[in-house]
């Protein structure tokens, strides 16, 4: 998660909602995204879906089922869609998203096999997102 | 939508499940794009989703409000998740996905000012996804 918080501090140097990503498999790091739709005008490309296409081309492979997905906020539903076509392992995420967090849509989202952990470094997480909105207000 | 069905028969050569997608804003098409995710090994690259990100880049701006994107099939709610991102003005799509379709799980996956119409050729889109999965038995 420590490398996720990474990705966001790139994000937030670009003047993008700081949120990283990164995609594990074993004790290897095999992507690493943070978000980018204001710089690329594309509103898909949130930290994990180009974490997801990155890992995903790196393992040359569609599915990341022995894969751990890291990102510093809770993923929205389009991530959450996207998780689930990858069928991922496990998702870890940071801070919780009160506003457009999957959880608050519905609980299958996610592929039924994915284990999910949440809560971890979001306080960490959490700071940065509330620093970036203060200075857009 | 017979251009999204031609993108779906270009899907279909290609050996993917054939679905396809427009994006149009006023009388001009702005985006085409056809299901990808087994040539590009990529769960993300649904034709809505290559949609949405080319007719983005080519009107250079993260909101399609004044856009419609024409796709063969119901959106999944990865799809769904990235409309509601791009504030997509009007969703037009042709049958309905009674595994992974948006709409089984939320109504609330779409943007609430996006305006939906559903089942315009929807026999000629079914064929096609129907006949592509009796190969693969």
């Amino acid at each position: 998660m420590l490398e996720a918080l990474k990705e966001a501090k790139k994000a937030q140097a670009k003047d993008e909602v700081p949120i990283g990503a990164i995609v594990a498999c074993g004790n290897q790091i095999v992507a690493r995204a943070h978000n980018l739709t204001e710089t690329l005008n594309d509103p898909t490309a949130h930290a994990e879906m180009q974490a997801i296409t990155a890992a995903s081309a790196y393992l040359n492979g569609k599915y990341l089922n022995d894969c751990t997905l890291y990102v510093t906020l809770e993923p929205c539903p389009m991530c959450a869609g996207a998780l689930y076509w990858s069928q991922i392992g496990k998702l870890i995420y940071g801070a919780k998203d009160p506003k457009r967090g999957y959880s608050l849509l519905s609980n299958t989202l996610l592929h039924p096999k994915t284990e999910v952990t949440s809560g971890i470094m979001a306080n960490e997480a959490a700071v940065l997102i509330k620093s970036f909105f203060k200075t857009k207000r």
